[in-house]
C-alpha cells in the first residue's frame, strides 16, 4: 500500500492525537492562552499573509476576507474564552454496578482527529483549532486556496504556543495542498479522521455526500418558520415575526418562513407586513388577496433559505396546515408557533420534527451561546450525534469502563 | 423530478413514521404483544415460505436460514420482552432556564424511519422491527432476496398487529426488490431515511461507505485483545482469557488476541496454551520461543478478527507496548487488562481508544444484556452518535424544546 502525502501527514496528526487525548486540561487552556498571545505577537506576519492572499484572491477573481487588528484581537478572545470553558472531558454520563459486581461507567472522551473542511474565513483556522483543543482532539484543518498563506500564519502561532506548552505541534495541523483532489482524499481518509465538520456551501455537502467514507456532522441550512396561531397575542406575533426576521437575516436562525392561521390573517397580515417594512414578501394567493402588491410565493420561495431581507407567507386552515408546510418545506433546524393555546402549543412541540421547536419566543434563540452551551461549532439539522447547536460537549465521544475482579461469562 | 417506486414505498414510510412518533406507548405495546401473538397465528404461513425459500436458495447455490416453530417461538418472545422493555421517549435529557426566562429542555424523540439492509437471517425482520416500533419509530426494511418470501410472510403478520393496535402498517414496510441497484438506491434515499443500520458482511460496509448519502451507524469487527500485564493474577488471566476465547468465539465481542508482558511470559503462556487447547495459536517470535510447535504470527493474522477457534499471540515489553499493540491493530471494540496494579489498569483504560476498556473482566461483557441496556440493535465501534452496545436509546435522538413568553433577542 502507498502512503500518499496526506495521509501521512494524517498519520501524524493521529498520533498528535492520543497524546492530546492523554494531556491535563491545564495543558490545553495553557496553550489555548498562549494561543491567545501568539496570535497577537504574530499580528505583523499574520497581517502581511492576509495582505498577500488578498491581492491573489483579487487578481484570481476569488472572495478573500480581509484581517485586521481587530479582527485578530477577537480571535484571541475567542480562544481565552474557550480557555476558560469547563472541560468537557472526563464526565461520568452513567454508572452502575451489575449483579455480577462488575462497575460500569460511561465516561467522557475526545474524538481524536477532528478533520474541518471549510472555505475562505480565517478565523474558523483559530476558532476551530481552538475548541478541538480544549475538547482533547487534534484539529486537522483544511481551508481554502485563497486564505491559505494566512491560516499558514495563524497555525505556525498556534502551533508555537502547543510547543510552549509541551503538547504534540502536529495536534493543530492545516493541510496545505487546497487542490479539489485533496479535498476528496481528505474525506476518504477513514480511519485517520473521526470527525469531519464541513463548514461550507452546498458544494461542499454535496461532495460530501458523495465522497465521504470518513464519518461526518453536517452544519445544515435554516428554513425556519413562525406559526403565528388563531389563538396568538398578535402584538407578540409581530414582535417575534420582526425579531426572526429583521434582527440577523444573515444567520440559519432567522425565520425564512411566516404561516398564519386564516382566522386571524386579516387582522394579522397587514400589521406584520408593516412591521416588515423592506423585506420582499412572497405570498400565498390568500395572503395575496389581503396584503396588495405582494409577489405570489412558488414551492421554491417556500423552500428558499433566502438570508436576506425575503420572506414567503403562506395563510394555512388550521394547526395542521402548519404543521403539514412545515413537514413539506421545513430544513428541520428551529420552528416557532405563537400562541396562548397549551393545547395547540404542545402538538406543535411534539409533531414538528425539527433539531428545536420553539413556543412564544423567536427563532434566533437557538445557538449555543443563547442555550448555555457556550462557544459553537455550527447547528446540525441531522438526527445522529448532534441536534441543533453543537457546543464543545459535541466534538466528544463515549467510553465503556467496566472494572472488575476476574468475572468472566457464563 | 421522476419519483421511483422505492422513493414513493419511502414517502409513504416516511408519513408513518411521524404517525408512529405520535402515538402512545401503550399503543405501541399492544402492537408488539399482538405482534408476538400474530406470528405465532401466521407460523404454517412463515414457515411454508420458509420452505420455499429454502428450496430456491438451494437450488441458487445461496444460504438461507430455516426456520421451525422453536424460532419463531423465541421470536415472538423476543417482541413480547421489548413491549415490557421501558420507553426511551420523553426523557428529558437536561433542563434548565435561562437568564431572560426561557424554559429550555432537551427531550428524547425518535429518529423517524430507522432503515435496515440485513442478509439472510428472517429474525432480524421482527427483531429490528419491535426494537424500531418500541423506540417510535418505522423499520423500513431490505433483506435479501434468499429469505424474501419468510420475510414477507413476517412483516405481513406484523402489519396485522399494527392494524389492530390502530397504527400505520406502512410503519413496517419491507422493500420487496431485492436487487443490488435497489439496495444502492435505498442507501441513498436522503431526507427520507433518518438512520441507516447495515447488518452484514464487508461488502455490504463498503458499498454503504462508498455509496450512502443517508446517515448510518455502523456494527464493527471486534478485533479484542485481552492484555496480561506483569502485575496480572495468573489465575485469574488465564480464566479471563479462556472465557473471553471460547465461551462463544463466533461473536465480535471474543478474544482474538493475547498480549502477555515480557516479565511473566515464561510462567504464563505454557499455562494459557493449556487453557486453550484446540485454539489455533499464531505467535511473534518471543512466543514461539516460549510455546513449541505455534505457528509464525504476521500482522495480517494481528490484524484478523477470526471468530472462530484461532488467536493470535504477542509478547510485549511493557504496558506501553501493548498499547501500541492495541493502536495500531484493534478495530475499536472491546479491549481488557488483566493486572493488580492500579497505575497499569487506569494508563489502560485512559490510553486504549475503543468503545470499551476492561478491567480484570472478560470481553465478553461488552454487550447490550451485560450492560443493562436490554435487547441490543448491535455494538457500535465508530464513535459518533452511539458507540459500543446500541440499545433502543441509540435508536432515538434529542430535540430542544424553548418555552417563552414572548422574549425576542436584543
Amino acid at each position: 500500500m502507498v502512503t500518499t502525502d496526506l495521509e501521512a501527514l494524517a498519520q501524524r496528526v493521529s498520533v498528535a492525537a492520543r497524546s492530546v487525548a492523554r494531556s491535563s486540561s491545564l495543558a490545553r487552556d495553557d496553550a489555548l492562552r498562549m494561543g491567545a498571545e501568539q496570535v497577537l505577537v504574530d499580528a505583523p506576519a499574520i497581517l502581511a499573509s492576509n495582505v498577500a492572499d488578498l491581492e491573489e484572491a483579487k487578481a484570481a477573481g476569488l472572495g478573500a476576507t480581509a484581517l485586521d487588528r481587530l479582527r485578530l484581537a477577537s480571535m484571541a478572545e475567542a480562544l481565552r474564552s474557550v480557555a476558560a470553558a469547563a472541560d468537557p472531558l472526563g464526565e461520568v454520563l452513567e454508572g452502575s454496578v451489575r449483579p455480577n459486581g462488575l462497575r460500569v461507567e460511561r465516561v467522557r472522551v475526545p474524538l481524536g482527529v477532528v478533520g474541518i473542511i471549510y472555505e475562505n474565513r480565517p478565523n474558523v483556522t483559530s476558532d476551530a483549532a481552538g475548541l478541538c483543543l480544549k475538547s482533547g482532539n487534534a484539529a486537522f484543518l483544511r481551508g481554502s486556496s485563497s486564505a491559505l498563506r494566512t491560516n499558514r500564519a495563524i497555525v505556525t502561532a498556534l502551533r508555537r504556543a502547543l510547543e510552549k506548552a509541551d503538547l504534540p505541534t502536529d495536534a493543530i495541523t492545516l493541510v496545505e495542498d487546497t487542490s479539489h483532489a485533496t479535498a476528496v482524499q481528505f474525506m476518504r481518509l477513514r480511519g485517520l479522521i473521526d470527525c469531519l465538520i464541513p463548514r461550507g456551501g452546498p458544494a461542499l455537502i454535496s461532495a460530501l455526500l458523495e465522497h465521504a467514507t470518513v464519518p461526518y456532522v453536517l452544519d445544515g441550512d435554516g428554513n425556519c418558520h413562525v406559526y403565528v396561531d388563531a389563538a396568538a397575542d398578535l402584538e407578540m406575533a409581530i414582535s417575534i415575526v420582526a425579531n426572526a426576521k429583521l434582527q440577523r437575516p444573515g444567520v440559519c436562525n432567522a425565520a425564512e418562513s411566516l404561516l398564519v392561521h386564516r382566522s386571524i390573517a386579516a387582522r394579522f397580515l397587514p400589521r406584520a407586513a408593516a412591521a416588515l417594512e423592506g423585506v420582499e414578501l412572497y405570498g400565498c394567493e390568500r395572503t395575496r388577496a389581503i396584503l396588495e402588491g405582494v409577489e405570489a410565493a412558488t414551492d421554491e420561495h417556500f423552500a428558499t433559505e433566502f438570508l436576506s431581507l425575503a420572506m414567503s407567507v403562506a395563510v394555512v386552515d388550521d394547526l395542521d396546515g402548519a404543521i403539514e408546510h412545515i413537514a413539506r418545506f421545513g430544513s428541520g433546524h428551529s420552528e416557532a408557533i405563537v400562541t396562548a393555546d397549551m393545547v395547540a402549543a404542545d402538538r406543535f412541540v411534539r409533531e414538528v420534527d425539527a433539531a428545536a421547536v420553539l413556543v412564544n419566543a423567536s427563532t434566533r434563540f437557538i445557538d449555543g451561546g443563547e442555550l448555555g452551551l457556550g462557544a459553537e461549532v455550527g447547528i446540525s439539522t441531522q438526527k445522529l450525534h448532534a441536534r441543533g447547536p453543537m457546543g464543545l460537549r459535541e466534538l466528544t465521544c463515549a467510553k465503556w469502563v467496566v472494572r472488575g475482579e476476574g468475572q468472566v461469562r457464563e
